[in-house]
């Protein structure tokens, strides 16, 4: 319709999905939109991954992070992936990883955008770009998330436009596109509030670069949340207690400072027990925005939320199309070089909560790989909210596995946030708060309160033989028996 | 004299370094000038440590960075050192610290100021603080470092001033102190480019905080330089050429980008070899100022040195005072919180250049710890360059101790820089590129380029059958032996 595409000359680009697929030729640099399940192309990649199926194709895939297995999953298993980048969350896509078919290269997510523009990772062949509608002037209005779609309609050769119509074209105006410029001409990015805008409401686009336009409406498929658990609950209970004790020292404001929230359940958790807590005005200064964000902002508990995506669950898509004109005017959609960008998110004083796979007993956080050789997901975001933040807080379960594993560990098998980027612990047993301690202080803190009883008393055998074996060293460490329990779990079964 | 003491009130405050060591009591935390051997108070730690023979006396040290062993040192020799932050080179401190006496935290040097101002570490009792001048409004000029005296002087109880003849009333005008708001009223720090200025020429003091003003002229102790080794030139060369390169592929700017280097020979050997290299209107976005940087001003080839510091060698320092309204016109000195912050370093695109103690196969960097437990120095500043670099570059020679070592090793044993933040390792063996290559390229990338022939054999043999054994997982390792190299050493005195 008219509504959707604007400009009518671009009326003669419209094409099935497999003639604008056919742009995409083996070996090329293909970035596309999306940012989590949520406002990634579908059609150009499932008939892609059709022609991969006879013929040779092997594509390098830039994403905004993980996105739907439409994209992913589909291309993945016809084998069409022969390079990824920054992040995913995908089965097939992991499964490649880590047997030796697919190279990934996992980034802080603020920093693509930036090695893109500069020419640090190659020269980008097509853009595909999820839209609700092109603008008379070729402005792509983007779908429910913005990711790197930016960086990447700007520098492709070709951009390819699925406009879809599931998604309601009152998603417009809750974008807000800027692009700082390239070193030594940059300026200050000129948020200093949560609720800024300082951008358009559009991708800028050259009409000449959009190649074909691809008509759909199918809709993202998004992940159904788990329910609340007992251990979200507790580690939940722990934060907002601790948070509730630094407003009391005044060591952070009555309302907060703006929060940023890792994915998954225990950060659903997180935001879920801030509904019921005491505090009042918060703001959201994140990438994704989960059901949780909705019920804050529904209950007034929150006033603004700012991200690069939303990603709600089935029911949470629901609510969020039907109330779409409340929402649009409290959510807040940057490009994550914005949303997860150093300059802003100290300016701004960031809350960081992530969660890592494993902590050590001094504090380092791994967040990417099981027993530090098989990648999960990837870094994300957590890297450039972390370092950054006002407050860094690392949150996981005391054990994984039924009990198996203990996700703190003597020391981690891979290193994602080093100890001087991690200022809190929590598990379900307790919280340590870290800010000021030495490595030695740091490992009885975080073996008392957030160890599993189970493990706690081996760790402080470890720490205590490393003590001595060392003659107390400044970070003790026994290299024969550092990685035992993890060799220990691959034998085992159990880390003890 | 009236010239160095402008606020006739304060005469009355004159004392001897004694009277004003009474100042400080047992238990107390005390923050005092200095970064490198340059700018740190020493009367007032040189009688406190005499006080401390006798009395019980242990203080939580807070500094810029190191400092010289009329701080440092003597106290720690006096036991009266029990806390340390943020960052060490002294040696007496550095026995304390892996002998379990001295507590160190080990801190990015931009995080301390924001932790201090938000009482993140305490509340601070006593700032002492070498200055060239106390001014009329009891404003500070500091001497030749400003490190973290602004947060010291504006959170201290009380502020003793160390009042320094022997550093030039010329240096007045050569500093620029700001401060940012604490969150969420922080605004853009207003540098766009390496001269700009932004803040005052002192430090602001209500001058009823000066409890005691201590009068002196005793030196810094400057440290010599190593003349550039062959190693070093080498590393030296192969960084030009590769700079060289990036600006013919367009992606530096033919005068580059503004560098950030680290301390020590290795540093210092690269920017020498860029006096005689074709780069002009360089620009200087770092920490030190050593004296190489004083060659490229001199040659021109220099426009502008913007540090925290200024720590030049015996010659250096003669050649710096000598030429001090040359120098006073293109050095400025910042607090580290500005001169380190990575909003700054991020908008002018820093070519980040630092030093590794070693590098593992799959780009991850220990640039802190000996066999994973014993502290060298600290992080210092590298994290908040190396992080938000416009290109992150770490060099180490290939080996250490006469070749008993590799610096290159199957996996670092410990992690201070993330395989997401090190695009580039050079040694004089060569220089890998790692941007855009996933864990399993850069191995082979770095094991070709960088390892030290004697040990490249057996690095590809522990690649080779950690993909065997992990098949071929993102980042293949055998637990049971990723350390073995560190502990042949531990045990036989050689890695392999
Ligand atoms: C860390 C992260 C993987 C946790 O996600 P989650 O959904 O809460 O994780 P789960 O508890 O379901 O654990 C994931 C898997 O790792 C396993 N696991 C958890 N802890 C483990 C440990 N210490 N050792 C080995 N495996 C572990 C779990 O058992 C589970 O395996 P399964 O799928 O076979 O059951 C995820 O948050 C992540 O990818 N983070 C990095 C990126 C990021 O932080 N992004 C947000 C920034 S804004
Ligand atoms: C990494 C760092 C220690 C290197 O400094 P340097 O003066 O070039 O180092 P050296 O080559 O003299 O090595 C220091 C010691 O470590 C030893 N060493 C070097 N590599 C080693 C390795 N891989 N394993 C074990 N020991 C090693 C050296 O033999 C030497 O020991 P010695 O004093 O007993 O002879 C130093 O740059 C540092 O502290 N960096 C971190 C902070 C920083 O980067 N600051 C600047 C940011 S602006």
């Amino acid at each position: 319709s008219s509504e959707r595409l604007r400009l009518r000359s671009l009326e003669a680009k419209i094409m099935t999905a497999e003639e604008a697929a056919s742009l995409i030729k083996d070996g090329m640099i293909v970035g596309t939109s999306g940012f989590t399940p949520s406002g990634y192309p579908k059609e150009v990649p499932m008939a892609l991954a059709k022609r991969a199926e006879k013929e040779n194709i092997r594509i390098t895939l830039y994403t905004g992070a993980s996105v739907g297995d439409e994209l992913d999953g589909i291309l993945a298993r016809a084998g069409a992936i022969a390079k990824r980048m920054p992040y995913q969350t995908n089965d097939s896509i992991r499964k490649g990883i880590n047997s030796g078919e697919i190279e990934f290269v996992d980034l802080h997510l603020s920093h693509m955008a930036q090695m893109i523009r500069c020419a640090f990772l190659g020269k980008l062949d097509v853009a595909v770009i999820e839209a609700v509608a092109i603008r008379e002037d070729g402005g792509i209005v983007p779908a429910t998330s913005v990711g790197n779609s930016p960086v990447f309609v700007e520098m492709a050769e070709k951009v390819i436009v699925e406009l879809n119509e599931s998604q309601p074209l009152e998603l417009e105006g809750m974008h807000d596109i800027y692009t700082p410029e390239n070193p030594p001409h940059r300026k200050p990015i000129p948020i200093t509030r949560t609720d800024d805008r300082i951008g358009t409401t559009y991708i800028p686009c050259n009409p000449e670069k959009i190649a074909a336009i691809v008509l759909t409406n199918r809709k993202d498929s998004v992940r159904p949340l788990a329910p609340v658990n007992e251990c979200s609950r507790k580690i939940s209970q722990h934060l907002i207690e601790f948070l509730d004790h630094e407003v009391k020292r005044g060591r952070l404001p009555k309302k907060l400072l703006p929060l940023q929230s890792g994915v998954g359940n225990i950060a659903n958790a997180v935001l879920k027990g801030l509904v019921d807590s005491p505090f009042e005005g918060l703001e959201f200064y994140s990438e994704v925005i989960q059901d949780a964000v909705f019920d804050l902002l529904d209950s007034g508990k929150m006033t603004i939320a700012s991200g690069t995506s939303v990603t709600p669950s089935e029911e949470g898509l629901e609510r969020f199309y039907k109330n779409i004109n409340f929402y649009r005017d409290r959510i807040i959609l940057r490009p994550q070089e914005i949303s997860n960008n150093p300059e802003v998110i100290r300016r701004l004083g960031i809350i960081a909560m992530n969660t890592a796979v494993e902590v050590d007993i001094y504090g380092h956080v791994n967040s990417t790989h099981i027993m530090g050789t098989s990648m999960i997901n990837g870094i994300g975001g957590s890297g450039d909210f972390a370092r950054n933040a006002y407050m860094s807080i690392f949150a996981t379960p005391s054990t994984a596995k039924n009990g198996a594993i203990s996700c703190i560990v003597p020391k981690v098998s891979h290193v994602d946030h080093t100890e001087h980027d991690v200022m809190v612990v929590v598990t379900e047993q307790g919280l340590a708060d870290l800010r000021g301690l030495s490595p030695r202080e740091r490992a009885r803190e975080i073996i008392q309160k957030c160890a599993h009883p189970d493990y706690r008393d081996a760790l402080m055998e470890y720490y205590k033989k490393a003590m001595d074996m060392t003659g107390s060293a400044h970070t003790p460490h026994i290299l024969e028996e550092a990685f035992s329990w993890h060799i220990n779990f691959l034998r085992k079964g159990r880390m003890i």
